[in-house]
């Protein structure tokens, strides 16, 4: 038995992370204990979200600590069990990711059920990713069919799951995202419009491609889109609000020229996490399971190989390094 | 019949207003037709919204007109009545404010019921103000018993009735007024703490007022306000948006450093206009009928004599220039 690698946080950062805030150990190896399982992981996900836990800031997960092994949702193989409820082979999705192997209690690794569907999907569109572009946009936004729906990050692992999501419920759909190549392939998810934020003002391009305005937002972003929204906004519009990575990092407060619209166009902005949903699980897997087996939902993600490419992967999210969902593969 | 004058609309403001946007005019004596009514005003409302309709933007009401008379609530008796539905010596509610005397279709003006009130509650708590303190905060906030609730402009018209209206409803209020006399009347209102945002940040002493955070915010005023409010927020807040009024005239647009806390603690912010609630009235005359029986709900009036002091008390709403409701006695 050796010892396996693993990404720990170095330091925290307090604007954009940079190489120095990661640094990969080796873990001595862990015996099991009765009730535990090895796993060699396969895939990890790499995740904005991810930026939140290295603050030490109370949220809604608790922060990384400082000289520990970083954690995210990761899909790998048992290879060793001393539990009933898992065997050699089994594969699992857990959390334990950012390192090659993960030792820990059964309970905390979920079986994944056999569909037929490749591992990764289980960090994308059956997973995380997916729940999150679901729950946000049709129980938060309330989405419906006949609405224009305006998703922003909509080459990015969620939003590309929003904009299909909205298709195969018969809605119109404009997406933002930066460049032509991300924005041809938000066309051929099935959007209405793509906007490319890189190519002009976002207000401007939204009013254009949605000159009656827009029912839902669903954003990503934040700040500048977040304002187009406000400006577009149809009376009674839904904002479902699911990420602002446009403020992750530090930098000047995001301004508002539109905000006073919530009030004239009764808008409605809520923020949400995916867990909030979790007893509607089988409601998604359901939807999401059908809608991929007919080609209505498909997948791409952006594929970086082996453990030492981890910590770029994530940097890469923050200047839109990535087309569909962002993977480390092992 | 003399004619007798009207404020009209001299030109749009960019910025705020002074007295060169409003021009008083004589009006030529106007015969009535059959189903008409002609009323002598007694009392103008004067509300901080009437900015946006001086703005030529499609909103919630439309816009006033350039060269014709302004709109506004106002209270008033039949002085010669064509029409069955009204007798002259009748007290009525209706839009024909700025002006001192209102001819119209009978269709326009409301009789008010006999409850034994001062008529200029009419424009205050039984009217326009306390129906929006009343639906903002017990249906678009949902805010219950024992729900911490944080309301900016508290000494104004509208904030001095949620004040009120939470207290009877058994809830932890925490109001914001400028200056130490305005505080002082809305701890005596029942506020169990007031801060002075001239007196320092408000996020600083919203936190130190509110340290384990609050459930609902009605908001007044926007800006620094709002984004102390999202600081403070207890998972699944609900935001009452009823007015930005830092925002109604020109300025630098607002920046909020604690938005993205809509996403881990849900806050859900949603705007509002009382008239989406005009099917729920008989619960609000019903219940703050009775709140003002009991002496649960008082009133308290900034009150201008004669129809030359009306745009300047309008200008004063944005200098902070009354406590409680402005209004204009003729």
């Amino acid at each position: 038995m050796t010892g396996t690698r693993a990404w720990h946080l170095a330091s925290r950062p307090s604007g954009l992370p940079d190489m120095t805030h990661f640094d990969l150990r080796d873990i001595a190896p862990q015996p099991l204990q009765v009730g535990m399982v090895r796993v060699e992981n396969r895939w990890l996900s790499v995740d904005p979200y991810m930026r939140g836990r290295m603050n030490d800031v109370k949220s809604y997960v608790p922060p990384f600590e400082v000289g520990a092994p970083l954690q995210g949702g990761a899909v790998g193989k048992v290879v060793e069990s001393r539990s009933p409820d898992l065997n050699v082979g089994d594969t699992v999705l857990h959390m334990m990711g950012w390192r090659e192997q993960a030792v820990g209690e059964a309970k905390h690794f979920t079986k994944v059920p056999a569909m037929g569907v490749p591992d990764e999907q289980w960090l994308g569109n059956l997973g995380l990713t997916g729940a999150t572009a679901y729950f946000g946009l049709l129980r938060v936004a309330e989405a419906r069919e006949g609405d224009v729906v305006f998703v922003s990050a909509a080459a990015g692992a969620v939003g590309s799951a929003v904009v299909q999501i909205a298709k195969a419920r018969g809605m119109t759909v404009i997406g933002s995202a930066g460049g032509e190549e991300k924005c041809a392939w938000v066309r051929e998810l099935g959007a209405d419009a793509a906007i490319d934020y890189k190519a002009g003002r976002v207000v401007r391009q939204l009013m254009d491609a949605a000159p009656e305005g827009i029912d839902v937002y669903f954003d990503n972003v934040g700040g500048d889109h977040l304002d187009a929204a406000f400006a577009a906004a149809r009376n009674n519009a839904r904002f479902a609000i699911c990420g602002m990575i446009e403020n992750y990092n530090a930098g000047p407060p995001p301004s508002f020229r539109y905000i006073m619209r919530v009030i004239a166009a009764r808008i409605r902005m809520q923020g949400f996490i995916f867990t909030d949903f979790m007893a509607e699980m089988p409601d998604f897997y359901r939807d999401m399971g059908s809608w991929i087996a007919e080609g209505k939902v498909k997948s791409r993600e952006t594929v970086r190989e082996g453990i030492e490419a981890m910590p770029q992967a994530f940097l890469d999210l923050f200047s839109g390094g990535n087309i569909g969902k962002m993977l480390v593969k092992l």
